[in-house]
């Protein structure tokens, strides 16, 4: 989901803010992304990491850090080691999705190989974990651990669920937060953590994070049926022609009648779609009023990421972290 | 490798004497690698960590941290978490080298898809990640972070290296290395550390693990060449076939005329194989003897692995390991 184009910009304003931050982030990903005996590395990350993401997980975890007045150097190590998880994910979900688009560029395995994409994900991995074993704290390196099981075991949670019809909200919500809001979470827990908080305001950060990041999933699941494909980056439909159940669909399936219930059969399950069936699938959707019940999940989630922070003390950044939940649900309006 | 098939099994000593420890490590495997959401985690990983892999290095970390006179639990979770890591790097080398066979079975990639191995290979890299963490060790987490990009940045450095006929022996010890010694390397040395010994005895396991590594993947690479594939559950050719260069042929083309060169070239480099080229091939390595320089090779690392426990204090599993050593190159002779 792209984060450039509304009138209010609170993903530019933490980025303002975070200036200084953000530039030792991103040495010191150039830095640790090198390899001095295999050059294919750079050359396969350089295209993900360089191409202009807008890098809000490390955001994330240097904006926690910061206005818990965290004043060491291991919030730049953390929010690197968030951003080379993500990026070795995109690698990872490119050979297994066969997408056909990343961030509005080819995908690194359309560039590369499959080789290069699994291998050179493995090596992010690796420096990610090289990175926050510098913090020296076990605490870190345990909510980072659990975030890599939850993320790995929703990526292959999806693989079985996403085609079957009997996926109910609840798997999908195991799926999302594998998917997305795992590693939001991570990246604004370990924040707090670094700098030292109580327990109460670690906590309340990892639940900005975890609803931050399911509001966001939703509302990017939401746009594949609805966004315009010019400002998203992607096509609409491309989870229907990729036969992925989200949430529009699964709540259509829950209000389906026999018929309904076989053209859903038909194209996510048997994966047999004909000309037609994406405008039937979106009146379908349409007709038992979906896509208003999922905006609807997707805004009880940014208002459950505010209220998280709304325990801690008042500071320019928790406002502007409050404004980005506004924010990711704003466009869906 | 198999090592299954000689008059002395040092291989079998250590797991009678490990016995106790070995289902501790069996136990906490299944344990760990179960997922409640997804099934198809067990059923991908049960193809490979059931199919009677010899579970080599999870001996190696209990062998180390035993001789040390051990006492505590987490020889277990290293040791577990060692094997993890290995099952991995097989999941994840299937998606690679499309492979027909590993360990005498279909690979995971014939019987799933090339989706299920590299996700469920995440999933275990992150299991295996909560099992160090649980060692609350920092000095642990560092040598297995730096085994991990050793790993991964040797597996990528064999993508564009192992078909370029200018790799010479030093690339071919730095795949090596990564594909196979980094992971024995950090088996021992993290038995040693938890064990709390030392430096010096430290560095003596690591230096065992890392001559093991190499003398057994030289071996391997060797038995491509020469092996039986009734007994090593690879059919001979295989690397060529695949076009990797490994030492026997790095040695050939060191000594190669323009006619061998242009031979080796179009046959590696470009991959235009045809009838007859896997013998030629083969004439060419024993007309420049470099099946034996390579054993010679072979034989040193294992020589090298027997030196450096030699400076630790005589034990039963001491000398297993140091017989260890011998075993894995027994077979060249």
């Amino acid at each position: 989901m792209s984060l450039d184009d509304a009138t209010v910009k609170p993903h530019d304003r933490l980025a303002a803010a975070l200036a200084e931050d953000m530039m030792a982030v991103n040495d010191l990903i150039r830095l640790r992304m090198a390899s001095e005996h295999a050059p294919r590395i750079p050359e396969v990350t350089a295209h993900l990491v360089e191409a202009g993401g807008k890098r809000l997980r490390p955001m994330l975890t240097l904006a926690a850090a910061r206005m818990c007045g965290y004043d060491g150097p291991y919030h730049v190590h953390l929010a690197a080691t968030v951003e080379f998880i993500h990026t070795a994910t995109l690698l990872h979900d490119d050979v297994v999705d066969e997408s056909a688009q990343r961030r509005g560029r080819p995908t690194a395995n359309l560039l590369w190989d499959n080789k290069s994409s699994v291998l050179v994900g493995d090596y992010l991995f690796a420096r990610s974990f090289q990175l926050m074993v510098e913090t020296g704290s076990i605490r870190v390196l345990d909510i980072l651990a659990n975030a890599a099981a939850t993320i790995a075991e929703g990526e292959v949670l999806q693989l079985s669920a996403a085609q079957d019809l009997r996926t109910g909200e609840d798997i999908y919500l195991k799926i999302v937060r594998g998917k997305t809001a795992a590693l939001f979470s991570a990246a604004t827990e370990v924040g707090g953590v670094i700098a030292g908080q109580p327990d109460e305001i670690v906590r309340a950060l990892f639940d900005y994070g975890d609803a931050l990041g399911i509001a966001f999933q939703i509302a990017d699941d939401l746009l594949d049926y609805q966004g315009d494909s010019g400002t998203t980056g992607k096509n609409i439909g491309d989870d229907f022609r990729e036969r992925k159940l989200t949430l529009p669909v699964i709540k259509a399936v829950a209000a389906a009648d026999a018929e309904e219930r076989a053209f859903w059969s038909r194209t996510i399950e048997k994966g047999k779609q004909m000309d037609g069936d994406l405008d039937h699938a979106i009146a379908l959707l349409h007709k038992h009023d979906t896509l208003t019940a999922t905006r609807d999940d997707a805004n009880a989630w940014a208002a459950k990421a505010k209220d998280a922070l709304g325990t801690l003390p008042r500071s320019d950044l928790r406002d502007m972290l409050i404004d980005l939940a506004d924010y990711v649900v704003a466009r869906l309006a």
